[in-house]
């Protein structure tokens, strides 16, 4: 029998006991030992719940107790997650945890301490909810160079894109029926702002550099600038908008960005609609692969979760290889990074044309019937840099939207 | 340095000793050790390939070699693979393969032997080419009860049927580019009459159950049956047809099939296109997922052995639990299977819908213009048995199609 604890009796806490409990005999089979709860940690008390007699308020008593070998923490935010969660590697214990904040904050410092107690820090939970992407990454795609993740990474932006690329919806309109739905917060600038997607990425970075990438240092853009006309004129070019979080190596860089972005039907990203995540990956022999699944929900993230408490239990005492030291790897800037480029503009095309192809270099132009006396155009690759001074000669530009592949 | 053997040095064989040359760096940190390709088993010899040195051609040099800890079989074929490869696992030497044929019909006794053996059998290139979906369901998804697996798991009949959709081509005429493009063979049968999807659904359906599914006993129809005129219906309906592997778990039986489907646009598998493949799993806590990417191909398929060789130098001596054994599960019989059916009549819906309904049930009529004299009707859900003996009423009817979902 291993001992757990949970830290946390949230949504996600509550429904790693729920899954434990519901396929309790495969689970104990594939870990090959009976997993048992021995405690909840949780400020509250639940009265009349059958966990009651497991919750304790004294992390202490999980730290000082020796017959515990396996922490959750699924609590959220960076303290006190991060020194409950050291204290505990510090004694030896394994530790999963579902908290992307903390994972990005910290994660090569505590991988290293699992490492030399030969114990496992994982985290399969803190992206893309149940998705298998960690554990592929770090024991599947072993024989490829990993030169591009690009990830819709945000359940909430992705219901609210979805939405007003099938509905021509407003960006206010799909918030508000959002959080009407429970699919976004009161406040919701974690989501909008990019801010979630933008610490997923960094880990991902991280994993495929091998070193350090600090969710500070990607330039994150969000989708509150999106209206209903972009929409429209992603839908004449046969493209949606969607916020992706990219991350690419070119040599010994890391280019990473979150940004909503056009994207053509052909791209697998393109029909991953409402609240699902998916993560698309390119090996140097690999080529193209995608994962695709429910992002977030309680079920899903606690099905992570308990498939990293049974990898645990399988490795006690036997720390699984996971790359991600504490180096940090230069980001290139991304005034020098290179994409296609489109730009929303007032006035008439015919009268513009030649005039934007002076700066910008050729351009394919894009009307929409019912704007009137505006008109998008399509850049060829250029970089971000170059495009932001071309962008300044013309004040009367309205928004651009960088295009994908 | 972990030294092993490659027996066949054709496509895929070749494309492994490339992708050990060309991420060796990398491939030898993710394993801890460096591998050493000691020798490559083929009859022909490769004067002036810098690999004929390596060239052996009789296998007894690599089974009685002890120095060789792993063996890839990458011949194809039941014989002589399995003899070699049950010698090997026998003296020792754990094995990787690529060979569906192999893993549907010896899986479970291969993996017996490497479990009694503290070694370890692998085949995550058997199903999906270079998609991780064998590990995942190993190793990542083990807090879930997988209640159904749904595959494009054959790329050249995904490529016809693409081809067909989008430039309502006829089966002959995309059946001969695909030849002549080197996607179909010369004699297409394995791929066309859905036998390779059926081994490779009879092993993914053998991991979720844990018991030995044989692949005779799957009901398995082709592709060879599908017109212009079904894909005009489909697009009627906003649907597409694919050919689908489907494993689904129903209490203690599994219902397994491999047919063409008609499939909603909603559908994750829609625009899995051309001859990428996808493999849609549904899990009890997990809720949907779905795993994309190059389902054949010499590095892609490569990628996913060498990862296998990877797991194997991580994992020497010491079994890498997978659950398969030898017991045979009972398959639901088919008649007994319950699904949608969309079908295609001659004749005028006004006057035969009321007859249809008595022997039916509710069925909704579809009808595509340029198509005089039939039109088509979609049931509601029913078992197959009872599909079968309505039909034999209707000698007018021209062709049915099942409908995922």
């Amino acid at each position: 029998m291993v001992n757990i604890a949970v830290m946390g009796y949230g949504t996600v806490g509550s429904g790693v006991i729920e899954v434990l409990q519901t396929n309790k005999e495969r689970i104990d089979q594939r870990a090959g030992d009976e997993i048992h709860v021995k405690y909840i940690l949780d400020l509250r008390d639940f009265p009349g719940d059958p966990i009651q007699e497991k919750i304790v308020h004294d992390f202490q008593v999980i730290a000082e107790d020796p017959s515990i070998q396996i922490v959750v923490e699924v609590m959220g935010g960076i303290e006190p997650a991060y020194t409950f969660v050291k204290k505990c590697l510090m004694a030896g214990k394994s530790v999963v945890t579902s908290n992307k904040a903390l994972v990005a904050k910290h994660g090569a410092e505590l991988l290293s301490i699992a490492r030399e107690k030969n114990i496992n820090f994982l985290f399969e939970a803190s992206v893309g909810g149940g998705i298998p992407i960690i554990r592929p990454l770090n024991s599947s795609m072993t024989a490829d160079e990993i030169e591009e993740i690009t990830g819709i990474l945000n359940g909430t932006t992705n219901y609210m894109l979805s939405k007003m690329f099938y509905e021509g919806a407003d960006y206010e309109e799909v918030l508000k029926e959002a959080q009407e739905k429970g699919y976004a917060e009161r406040n919701p600038e974690a989501d909008v702002e990019g801010y979630d997607a933008c610490r997923k990425i960094a880990i991902l970075s991280s994993l495929i550099s091998g070193q350090q990438v600090d969710f500070e240092d990607i330039y994150t853009e969000g989708i509150t600038q999106i209206t209903k006309e972009d929409m429209m004129y992603a839908k004449a070019m046969g493209m949606t908008i969607k916020l992706l979080a990219c991350s690419r190596r070119d040599e010994d860089h890391i280019h990473a960005i979150v940004a909503p972005y056009l994207l053509s039907s052909s791209h697998p990203l393109y029909s991953v609609n409402d609240v699902f995540n998916a993560i698309f990956v390119h090996g140097n022999v690999l080529g193209d692969a995608m994962f695709y699944g429910s992002g977030a929900g309680k079920l899903p993230t606690a099905s992570a979760v308990v498939s990293d408490i049974v990898d645990e239990v399988k490795h006690l005492n036997r720390n699984i290889m996971t790359m991600w030291d504490q180096d940090k790897v230069e980001l290139l800037p991304i005034s020098d990074t290179s994409k296609r480029f489109f730009v929303r503009i007032k006035g008439e095309p015919q009268a513009m044309k030649a005039h934007l192809e002076s700066k910008f270099g050729p351009i394919e132009i894009v009307q929409v019937e019912p704007l009137e006396g505006e008109f998008g155009f399509l850049t060829e690759i250029m970089t971000e840099g170059h495009f932001e001074q071309c962008q300044k000669e013309f004040p009367s530009i309205l928004h651009r939207i960088r295009v994908e592949g």
